[in-house]
């Protein structure tokens, strides 16, 4: 495997963040002192245009760019490069008053006004004319520029538009995707069920608040739309740039794991993978630890999406962010982890959000590079400053990728699909915080793992988990029989497989669509548990974990299948609670209740031997990373805890200090290292 | 007083359930397989139709209802009889489409998009008409159909409409009701204050969210008028019927204390009295035994709304819900609990929404007898098929009637009253918890309490509790002077007799109307507690009680007035809080405090027995219930704990294990009995 | 200093409330009980028409006025001044059923219903139009009565309105204030952030909540337009008035520190300021004294805003309100001792909120100083009565002044602002809270504080406190400055100096305009606490105090700063926490947490001793005020606890008991006392 850089221009990890020089034009000053310090903070490349579209046309028709140039002529003589955006995500005023029908209508049917940061709508080929217009002026004027880097398209994609374009648009979709045969839609959605059954696409209306939310079916497929439509948008501003600049990469940011779009969607029409990343620092809820094991996941996420190269992190908070519930200021230190575990899971960039704080409007105590303070001596300027000397020591880095033979599937359809089942207990259902929880068992094995789709092959792999994989796309039910034949160990939990992809009940009980045989299991009921009750899952070799929030009742239907625990209590005491089934050459566990991380823990360390996964002894806290390439391991060590921490058998050439490491790498807390790797 | 059954066909306690087969109609394999597991299971009756509408009238005038009358014959030849539902509770998508004046319009006047199941306006007469010809068609198809034993009206209904229509139909009826003279209504409703005067009644718009809540009589009169409509409605539905099939009695089904709608009103209009009940079993706030003494008084309250005739228990969730918080599997045995302790209550039919799960949209996991596995070997389908067993031992208890000389009264006026009254503390008025609670004391000394409305006749009764009587319907306060003065036990409570029928305050002392005589005091002031508050009631021949939420300062006017009970602390300190007055032949008790239950059992204990009514000693948990007819009484006892429990003074038969008991009736944990008594 | 009487016929205290005679028209034996029971509680004043319009104008252009002059007649006969409102605070339903546009538009944009009690649009000029015809009439049977004491305009103004006029008017206003030029108020807004740049005053909209939240500087200007556009309808009535009774005073009644509009603005149009105070006594979240003292806070905050002349208490209400969470009766004594503090604090009145209760509609059961029950034995007419006669007693202190060295500056645009910031926690920003918390040591220390403006002069002053001044209005910072250089102590917080009027950030370092100079420290960062996390600060000379919410971050820039205190813990452990600088002559203190109120009562101790004010020891849960005039210091003392207190130094003769004081003053639990102060 060769290194895959993202950009040849750039040598070594990027360094950069949004910078807004339309809220500076009339203080040269400023915007000078911005190229300075730019450089002292080890800035190379430089996020334009985001919000610019009102100074870049400030009436219709009627275009000033020229300031736009300037100012990349200007960075890449500083040697910043110049990733330039189209300015979509935030329309002028004049827009919206000439064309309202750019403007969003909301879930009750009813028009937004004008103002705030999303409120076009996806549908409007107006909105598309007049973005098209003003980036063809871009694009004129970037076109072959050497600062010119990337494109970054919109800004944030995300809301919901109910306008009547946007509803017809939903109906032809609909009226394509069952192949214009109302019947296989009643069908597909179980109309019959409160006489919903429908004449005609044309009748279907979204899933209004005050409509039509009672058809799972319809609820799924308007959120399936909304990519689809944002995606739709996407292409029409990327057709552009590539027809005119088809050299040039493109990407837009993502927003964590984002409720409103399924990202995968979207990024298969992107070159790189960039995201916003916000982590709640310092909470009352969680540890640091976990703090930073949640972000872990998020990345890992991110990368999953484009396997072959490194992932982008497009925006970050220098200090802090203004939109949390309670906005601390990053502890001294915590920059230069949050940044550097970044890297270490698959990274090449730490941009910012953004380059210099505005004086007004929402965002103003937005964290920042620079602060309103304008100088180079405050905590946070620093930070950032010595972060950019130390990823210029970590350069070898670029280009490595993270690999590793264990996936999670995740799904978008799952978790809308979940989060809509009206059933359990809408405030212990929690899909994703499931899979982190999952997740962090693995991690704190010290194995990396991939976040995959239903859609992706899983013959990488050699261990899968798929908690709560409620919704079975398509095929995915056959590749899991598929990989568990041919040796593979996969895990499932309770809610798995109980409908289609149209979220139908499977018949003939659950897991369906051929996984119960694969698991030897049926789960004939499920219990929701209130956060007060009690129960646990005895494991036949001993020990035991505690159960909360759900636990479902099994039936064993295959022959092979050993049960691996039990329940300790209630109506279901002593019938099997996590089971294994050997099926082909491989094993499927079934785990029926959501057990605490001591009993996953046990379970996963079983999977992974048996595998020959290769899982380390880490003490708490501390987290392991590894980006390889050209035969060369990168290592990544943190110690996310207050205490100093011993981690053996660590052996290789640590980056920083340009150590030899044989066997014991101490770190103090809150310390990271990176070692390249020598196997001991 | 001789049995009375509700239908002469049937011999035994109906068991039955919502049958949806126009869900399967493409699936004749499962409608065949329906049939073999209603034997199985010990059905004799099935709901049909209940949300048939779109596919018995696909298109408008285009009519399938053969596929009904198919299924009816299957029924009926396999001895299941029908009930037969009229499709209004769900209207098809094509006649909201064509008709947009069918949609319900909100509380801040904007018309619903359609969808979802309740969203059709009562004052539509578009929706009428076009009920009316479906259901032609289904009189045409089922009329002298021998398996045809009833008619299920709609579905459930409930909620408002501010349409155009709803809003002149209501400045109608207020117009009848104040006999055409604004001025009239003006003085009603104390409109002078805030300048709210009406010069004329067209003036008058329904209690807008957005526009006038601030007249409780107008919010009363809106909900006065709902109830109207909606019995205006379903007249509609019954005349209709009743011209067609005479002999066919009809029902709709009522859903607890619902707030929405007056049922005594729609009552009035039915043959039967039937109701869908859904307990939250298992919670986390309170006992299972207080789960099942509200379902206690939830049947009650059904029962006494028709005393002379059993009850349907038309709608239960074998299994569990959708809908719940929490939707907890009930746990083995506790659906035969519940099945029985309805009978035991008054209910001749046992039946369940409903027969198989829907395999896709909103209710697709409501529980079902039959779940998507689809087979006969579930603990759900096992325990209903037991229970059907169960019910044929004691079919001799059908048509025998609940019959106590103790009444609640209970007014949905006063609730709406109560809950929209300015002043106290919202979260703590509890109108419905508080007559529960009373209701409970009384079930705990094994007394049946009948609940009734301030219409009804009280001759009947010995002891009358009336909770929070806050607002006086015309007449009440004399019937309740004439029954104390006959010899009769009232318990009147804190915030009785505050307003006359229109919310007005009563001048000159509460309670108002005379009440002050009857009781002997007037209250001066009410102080609301904090629920950090504290007090107490001592009483006079010892022992006290908590007081929480509500106290009354009270003045004693009347001669012959006891103070059983006095204010522990506060500046009331000393003080009568319970009062009991010697009035005629009666006497009339009053407690101006909230007392937990000990206090409320001590008073009631005194008045059971000063007018003679049995009560009796039961563990802690035990229920008993009694149905009599023809000279004899069925008892039945139940244990809702967890711990053996003995009963004495037990003689009688028990029909499931036919033993005779001679005295002591032990009753396993969460156990059962039936004794046809015998006088110890 | 002399004697400031507000009315030369009132002798003494004024004693009244609402009286709304027209609900009881039909009812003249309750008009005529209504003069004797008034005559009985010692009611000088009544206020007459509040609510009155449909009744003075029951159909457009109708006028039925008389009864209202009657009554003014047998009031006055019978010794009692009439306060007469114009009846704009409620408007008739044939208002809006003619002229819709007299009703409001809500924020959403969506029109209003009829109904309740502020619901007409401060712009509709038919809505002036009709105000000023009825007005006309009460105008022309009012004039020259000998009764007529003053009148009183519409009734608790509030409430913005987002109709179609209030847009243009909005736009017109922001056009004059930024001299016609969109330029000007795009800088000020910073609108170039998120492409939000305006090309034309008409195109901007309100601040909807489905529209433009985003702009700081834009929500703010909505504020001060909407506070703006009720002083200019207020004008329109004040001069018609004005015009034809120029010597009756005006006034209108304020809410307690009411949000919605900056009430110094309206205050200036205003003869003589009057607040209607209703606390929420006996809450389980703050001891009594805390409630009384927050009342003292609201009174200060009354009373500054006209420092020539005592205020009035237009409203309170005997025995309950009827719209808190829970409603509790006022223990007795409650009402003498929050009556008394009123006096204390400035007041030459004790009116309520109303005469007599309704006996329907909205305010049922508010209370009123006649009960439903209509008797004169009741405890609150009781206590009313006694309070009555109290009053006469001290009728020596009408016209006297609270005079007082120390201020506080609290502005509207700094609350405004303070809540609209994205940053912190919304949760604790808590802006007047914690100026009532700083009131409340001065309070302790027995030292009366005036509450002003950032408008208002600093010159009257020793003591300036100004916490979280987040907001400069243009000219304070040179006023401190100029004030502290003149030997001035103040005192501000963390949070001081963010933004200016336009809330644009400082650039070059909190606090802003020159502030940093004058205390001598920049704030670099401010830290958000969660209620979990702990910090203290430690002073230099021992000691420390608690912290909580928010900490900063600061540098000492200054070269005669003193650090007093610094952080215990976290990453600014051992940073100056606490600072005073040298400055001129005087002192700049800078506490730049939140410290618990020791830490602030060390700290405002040192400044009161430093700037000679007197102190006074106080035992806890005492009060004191002083009201001066002609020589004569009336000094109040309460105790706001069930426990005796004495006080030392205490020199004069008591009022009430005409004692004379030789030092020692004892206060049962619940007591007061009014001395006429002779220093000791």
């Amino acid at each position: 495997m060769e290194k895959q850089p993202l950009f040849p221009q750039i040598h070594g990890i990027m360094h950069g963040g949004d910078y807004n020089p339309e809220q500076w034009l009339d203080r040269p000053d400023i915007l000078e002192k911005d190229i300075e310090l730019m450089k002292k903070a080890g800035m190379n490349c430089a996020t334009l245009g985001v919000f610019a579209w009102s100074t870049l046309e400030p009436r219709e028709g009627e275009y000033h760019t020229q300031w736009l140039f300037d100012i990349m002529d200007k960075l890449y003589e500083n040697g910043i490069y110049t990733i330039l955006a189209t300015p979509s995500g935030a329309k002028p005023v004049w827009l919206s008053e000439k064309y309202p029908e750019v403007l969003r209508v909301d879930a009750y049917g009813m028009k937004n006004h004008r103002g705030f940061r999303h409120n076009h709508c996806m549908s409007s080929m107006i909105y598309r004319q007049k973005v098209r217009a003003v980036t063809e002026k871009l694009i004129e004027g970037a076109k072959g520029h050497p600062g010119l880097l990337m494109w970054h398209i919109s800004n944030e994609f995300n809301g919901d538009c109910y306008c009547e374009n946007c509803v017809k648009r939903f109906q032809e979709y609909l009226a394509r995707k069952f192949d214009n045969d109302i019947d296989k839609l009643n069908k597909a959605w179980w109309t019959t069920f409160w006489s919903h059954t429908y004449n005609d696409f044309s009748q279907i209306e979204p899933p209004y608040v005050n409509g039509e939310f009672s058809i799972m079916g319809l609820n799924l497929e308007w959120k399936r739309f909304m990519t689809w439509n944002v995606t739709d948008y996407m292409k029409s501003e990327i057709a552009l740039l590539k027809e005119k600049t088809p050299d040039i990469p493109v990407t837009t940011n993502f927003m964590q794991m984002f409720d409103g779009l399924d990202y995968r969607v979207l990024a298969k029409e992107l070159d790189v993978i960039s995201w916003d990343s916000y982590p709640v620092f310092h909470n009352d809820y969680e540890s640091f630890a976990d703090t930073m094991s949640r972000s872990a996941f998020d990345h890992a996420l991110m990368r999953s999406m484009k396997k072959d190269k490194p992932f982008m992190l497009m925006e970050s908070a220098p200090g802090l962010v203004n939109w949390h519930d309670f906005n601390k200021m990053k502890r001294p230190g915590v920059h230069r982890l949050f940044s550097l575990q970044t890297v270490a899971c698959g990274s090449d960039t730490v941009q910012y959000f953004q380059w210099r704080k505005s004086r007004g409007s929402y965002e103003q105590y937005h964290g920042a590079v620079v602060d309103h303070l304008g100088t180079d001596d405050t905590r946070v300027f620093k930070e950032v400053e010595a972060l950019g000397k130390e990823l210029k020591k970590i350069a070898p880095v670029c280009g490595t990728l993270v690999k590793t033979p264990v996936a999670m599937i995740l799904d978008w359809d799952t978790m809308w699909a979940v989060e809509d089942m009206k059933g359990l207990a809408d405030s212990t259902k929690n899909y994703v915080k499931t899979c982190v929880d999952v997740f962090r068992v693995f991690l704190k094995l010290g194995v990396d793992v991939d976040i995959i789709s239903s859609e992706d092959e899983l013959t990488d792999y050699r261990v899968i988990a798929a908690p709560m994989m409620y919704l079975l796309q398509g095929g995915i039910a056959d590749k899991i029989k598929q990989f568990v034949q041919n040796g593979g160990q996969v895990l499932a939990t309770y809610l798995t497989g109980y409908v289609d992809e149209n979220t139908l009940c499977y018949l003939g009980g659950f897991p369906g669509d051929g996984l119960s045989q694969v698991f030897g299991v049926i789960s004939e009921e499920i219990d929701t548990l209130y956060p007060t009750d009690k129960n646990a899952v005895l494991f036949a070799d001993g020990g035991s974990a505690a159960v909360c929030g759900y636990a479902e009742i099994l039936r064993i239907t295959g022959e092979n299948v050993t049960v691996l625990g039990s329940y300790q209590d209630d109506y279901y005491k002593g019938l099997p609670a996590v089971t294994v089934n050997r099926y082909g050459q491989g094993s499927a566990y079934y785990v029926a209740a959501r057990m605490e991380e001591s009993g996953m823990r046990k379970i996963i360390k079983k999977m992974l031997k048996d595998s020959g996964v290769e899982a380390v002894k880490l003490p708490k806290g501390i987290e392991r990373h590894q980006r390889t390439a050209d035969g060369k391991t990168y290592c990544f060590y943190f110690n996310f805890t207050g205490e100093e921490a011993v981690i053996e058998n660590v052996y290789g050439m640590e980056l920083f200090s340009r150590k030899e490491l044989s066997g014991k790498l101490i770190l103090s807390s809150f310390e990271m290292a990176v070692i390249l790797r020598k196997i001991g």
